[in-house]
């Protein structure tokens, strides 16, 4: 089976046509060319085909202006276009975006209310109008299922779960007992919410396992990537803030709590009981230790591996994390070591021989 | 769906009730208060709520006394609790453990036994008595599945599985073709037990496949987090040693063995064929190189890149890792690299001072 | 359940004999011993049991010799194997991988071809000759499946997916909408292809989504491990190229393109738009920026973290990666610090005895 050419690359998920001055119309902004060329789509500079449109805004990519084959481009009013339909506008990427958002579906049509005979529901549980209940999908006894929830296949929500409306579970995300979703909360596929914390008393030989019977809440307009693991508190919460984007396979213990408007990268871990503070950014395979606490807008380089508490609005990175121009200055400092290996034996041989030639010059004075 | 302000967080899995008298009876420890003071629940001295029992441990936490809304705390001896009432206990932390497990329901009793109807099982397949096969689980064929085991929604086992009594598998856990489970292994979801090794045999172009023909031996008491990955051998097998305890994440790699009542922690990664002792502890997201050996109770500190074979009893940390004391000294070294260099350059100075100022002195002198 | 004794461990995924004299002439190579030998499984030489042929080309393992069970190995020329029956190859390694696929079971034979009547497929979906499409699996709409496909329990595709001859995907795997797989792709279980890109844009307080409107394509002979995320393009493509071969847990975020046959080994990440040449090979838990390009064959160690552009063919190490040589160096420098620190102190004080000593002689000769 070979690659279609039948369809250009970058395809939008379900095809849309405007016209040129529909577009622009939608922005509000000014156009050159035909008002009446359709479009079809929309793609990178590189990738864009016939039918569709694209943008620049970075000065890097100018040179594909010569052999980009979109029918229409977003750019700044100075950019000479070279005779290719162009929409202007102060800030092209952002531009580019509203056009992405016409082109894609609205959620609702692409899942239509209803439930799949397949679909298996526990006694007690009960959901709002508009929910779009997947094949194959299984929620337990007792959850409540909130408007416009959209449960895709091979969705498994067990007993008293809790999910807000407008939420959107992709194929095969796992929602253990109790824990509770908020509004329009999104989550990938093969993540998984309310697995059992690691928690165990050592008794000098055996580890016993500690029951973790707290439950993870996860606030409105969370994002929350593929593959990620959020354990359930041991007692009380583990909590994900409103409006936080977790990218894919994250690790967060039992008890973390993370407050508003953070970016957790991918591969991100983060020990139990730690608190991080709102509008944190924390950079891909950093790792946080336990019991520590993250202030306000922090930012964590990639990589980091975070020891202690960091006070707000600090910029940390290496490893142990330290402020960001420290970690910078060592790292500097490092590659200068073969030069100062160097000085210092220099300096060696030059007291030596100081310490030899006044001596002997001294003797010899005698 | 706004939070229901009805039920306290924290919430034990299923509801109980206790009278404190009983409670501490059931510790065999001293109370104060009313004995028949009713506690539904258990939770940390933050989250506690009206009806529920909380405890105090770390002097750090005792400020929480002023505001817990606990209805009851354990406590050590000492401690003046306000006049909440309060059971004494020479540990605290560990009578709060005993009183969470009486809170928390036997699996038994979540799981009850009995095959799903939507549950798809192969020939030759065979079961002990009380096991609970949940909904949309796939069994293949000649599987041995002992007594007491749960298997909840979304489990696939495949041909020829060996399951051991009181396993629990939660849902969408993959178990490969012929992979063993001991007694009372515990799966969290996602996790896959037994895929392909990775294995290929370079012919200077392309990647050729080994394949991966061995199986993956889980012992008794393993407990394994969620999303993680354990391959089957190349030949032979990947054993987990028993009572061994693996976060969320984690990476196995083929014929890797790992002894008894290790810690592997969140996002570890084991290559191929290395071999770990008994009662080892491995900190997250420390990664460990193929084909060595780590002697036993060797602990790795998180982040860890360990590149060759570790003996016993041996504490290691950074990259690539070395006996902890010396990465800490050599860590502490690094912080003084800037003074390091202002003192060479000084001696420079001084040196450049001394060597002129004789010749100076000497041809003043003339 | 206690493991069975009956059957050797190492066992093969389906059970088959050859005689001694076949597997000799199937290699082409010389035997030693009676040519009518039974043997049944094929393992490592610490696990091989009665019945199974195993190899030694390593002298490390040369003493396994003494003890091993195995009925017959294979070894070179020289080795004296204490009267095993055996056959003789220049390369041991090799035959006994020739041995091992003589033994593994083609994969049409596991999966004979059929729909499992729990699989729920969508309108519009089209399949070639010889699929089989296991139980609990989902396909979308207007998907398009190609011949000898083997889509195991618990698989889900969504809308449009094209999948080409003769791959398999193991169970709960997801193929998002829209996205390509070419022929003989092979994916382990709990991997999800063409989750969301992670793309926001900031308005100072909130995270606005950015719809991924792109796909994922992933070439001829592609091998992706267990637990892995590969996101879909924002808009355009995520590929991955032919013969690529992925282990478990890695992180490929959108837009990121990999050339052919590069190896990506466990718990990788690589951040958006990041573009790897052919024949490239990235060590486990490595992170690459976004945004950057790597040249052909290129080799990044493990745990690496790739902050800048690599030209083709250096090998790199270390955080920030550097070539692989100053690496070394500098870690080398750094383990002599505490000499150095030592070395700088000792000149601080001959200094300062030579600065003294002759002003002292000179104070003393006034």
């Amino acid at each position: 089976m070979k690659e279609s050419n039948h369809e250009p690359m970058g395809l939008s998920i379900e095809p849309k046509q405007f016209t040129l001055s529909e577009l622009a119309a939608a922005l509000g902004e000014q156009f050159e060319g035909n008002p009446d060329l359709l479009i079809s789509g929309v793609a990178g500079i590189k990738e864009a085909g016939r039918g569709q449109i694209s943008f620049l805004s970075n000065g890097r990519y100018l040179h594909f202006l010569e052999r980009t084959e979109a029918s229409a481009l977003v750019v700044a009013a100075g950019v000479d276009t070279k005779g290719i339909p162009a929409i202007r506008s102060e800030n092209p990427y952002l531009s580019f975006l509203m056009i992405v958002r016409l082109f894609s579906q609205p959620l609702r049509h692409r899942y239509p209310a209803g439930v799949h005979q397949t679909a298996v529901i526990g006694e007690g549980t009960v959901f709002g109008e508009g929910c779009h209940i997947g094949a194959n999908t299984y929620i337990g006894e007792q959850a409540r299922i909130g408007k416009n929830v959209v449960l895709t296949p091979g969705v498994v929500l067990l007993d008293r779960v809790v999910i807000g409306d407008n939420c959107i579970l992709f194929p095969n995300v796992v929602v253990r007992e109790a824990c509770r979703l908020a509004e329009r909360v999104i989550i990938h596929s093969g993540s998984v919410i309310g697995s059992d914390g690691y928690g165990y008393a050592h008794d000098g030989k055996v580890h016993h396992k500690i029951p973790q019977i707290g439950i993870v809440v996860i606030e409105d307009d969370v994002e929350i990537g593929a593959n990620v693991a959020i354990d359930r508190a041991a007692t009380g919460i583990t909590r994900i803030g409103r409006g936080c984007k977790i990218d894919n396979l994250v690790h967060i213990a039992h008890n973390v709590e993370i407050d508003e408007y953070c970016l957790i990268v991918g591969q991100v871990g983060i020990s139990g009981s730690t608190h991080i503070g709102p509008n944190c950014v924390i950079g891909g395979q950093a790792g946080l230790a336990g019991h520590i606490v993250i202030g306000e807008g922090v930012k964590i380089g990639a990589q980091s591996g975070v020891t202690k508490s960091i006070p707000s609005n600090v910029c940390v990175s290496g490893y142990p994390a330290r402020p960001h121009d420290q970690s910078m200055r060592q790292s500097a400092m490092l590659s200068k070591l073969p030069e100062l290996m160097k000085r210092v034996k220099d300096l060696e041989e030059k007291l030596a021989e100081c310490a030899n030639a006044p001596n002997d010059e001294k003797r010899g004075s005698k």
